[in-house]
């Protein structure tokens, strides 16, 4: 269960339902995410959140679906659970393919990997790094 | 201070100086980084740490400057300035230009806060995701 | 399921079961909650964390509410479910209102998205910060 | 080092001049952080973070010195040591006493301390939790 | 649900049962368990994962017990509930008796504890710790 | 440096010197680490954290050495720098031999590694975990 109720279309101000009509708009699809139902709570912070991700995640310099795969390794690395749920479902309508899952899955491991290593035995940052 | 001797050239024993060479080799470089001459305390795990390392992270599927940019994204969350300056420096000498860079940068950022939302209001995953 | 039994009264020590009526008197309820259930299987770990915590969570320079606010806080940063569910529970008893509850997560949201933005670009300390 | 170069006034675009003159309007001083100055490398970045941030951390249901102490919370559980500084010393400056500061650390510790033993222990989350 | 399928020995291919046969015998028994089954949809990642396991975590300088242990230590503080689940199982196969259990609690416990505090307080390490 | 002032012995209270004798003569040693100067702004956080950590670090029924190695594979996972500089130290001191450390490293690794992996692919719990 959540810490806070998740708010229905019937619940939702005109302001909240505006949001909630955008992400519709933009994503395609009937359904609102439980995310945003949770966030629409306080109004302000949906609003905040979702024109920022809107902005954040769309095309750019790097491909929307790269920035899924990069919103899942983050994910991970926080334990973060419904993210990883719902990028991974991003990911895969974005069309990420088995082979490019498994890849995604080994550099998260080798990152993982020696990330610890890395921090156990306390490595000097090289010189040729900084530049 | 590491809290491992860095081993240089001059100590390394015959199997860890066979790794060196293939790493400046694979990079089309003399130097060795640091994290190398660190885990060289332990060949065994120096070997199985870079034969996995050049495998996952060679051409695939996914492109190589979108893995360093994906083993930024795990350092980031995990904290490991080494790595963080490492995979930097490589994804740069790969072309992450900095458009791509910011991108990068404000996904992560992204991720973070919604990772941090999600997890405080322990928003229940969607049956959608499920697939 | 737990990875250690859950300790009833009946199953309880004298000594075990002295912290467990002591954290209803504290508390002003029966309940005892899972995690004291789980903890009593080392009765000294039971006793050490019930005293410790009794102590730091009372009254003092800080708001019990606030102290409340900021278990949450580290504990979303971690990824402590239970924790999560545990006192934003206690804060709500404690007078957490709906607005507090939006601006706490609202900060967290915050924290988390620069942490990894200072993180990723490896941000020097400035020097004002150091006196 | 950064991995990104910090921007100083006279590398300043149009834009990130009107940001950072807002920030020292704000806070009452001339200084700009490297922090603002790293993220000036990408100006909607800087943009949306700042005004964000200056909206989240001011004045509104909590404290700004609660927040302050909220954003120390989930700064430490991620280990950013730029952001533990930075937010320390905004604290003092917004009035937090050693003996405030001594029970934020307390906490702080103790909500390491039990986040670790219920994971350790994966103890399920109790029903009364849930309302 | 995983965001991968676990693939039963029906599905699996000649590689990926050859695997599955090596766990069941060196581990003894008939069981093969989910995390095997999902890496199995990348059959290098699960050989590579497989055999290094195998090497890392058999006897040693260290025993096999103490390396349970370590493992669930690393687990906790990543919050990986599954590892948690099948390291713990895996530390009473081997024979940790629960004072041992106790007492690895009670260390997991202190050092998320101090990691907190050390960092809220950005302690300078000590010159003597550098040799 | 520090975000608190670290206090010598000139500065200490009759309390807080009490503490830190008993320090040097748990330890045989005349250093008192910042760590304890640190806390010792705090004379209640001072005294609590020493006694619980000289109870727990202490001879039971795991070695000393497995408990110094326990603690730097959390603070690792936690990426604290001065608890792996000062628990390596420790460990160096109890005993700990290069192929242990090496194995340490190893085992460390390989978690965080299958952490990540775990993580990823939202692997459900065996049944056969749950005993």
């Amino acid at each position: 269960m959540a810490t806070v109720p998740l708010i229905s279309d019937d619940q939702a101000s005109t302001e909240v339902l505006a949001v909630f009509d955008d992400i519709r708009a933009v994503r395609g699809t009937d359904e609102v995410n439980n995310f945003w139902r949770a966030l629409a709570n306080d109004p302000a912070l949906l609003s905040a959140t979702w024109s920022r991700l809107k902005e954040v995640m769309g095309p750019g310099a790097l491909d929307p679906l790269v920035k899924e795969m990069l919103y899942i390794a983050v994910s991970v690395a926080n334990g973060c659970e419904y993210c990883i749920h719902s990028h991974t479902a991003a990911a895969k309508t974005k069309g990420m393919s088995p082979a490019q899952h498994g890849e995604l899955l080994s550099v998260i491991g080798m990152a993982m990997q020696t990330n610890g290593l890395v921090t156990a035995m306390q490595v000097p940052v090289d010189g040729v790094f900084e530049v």
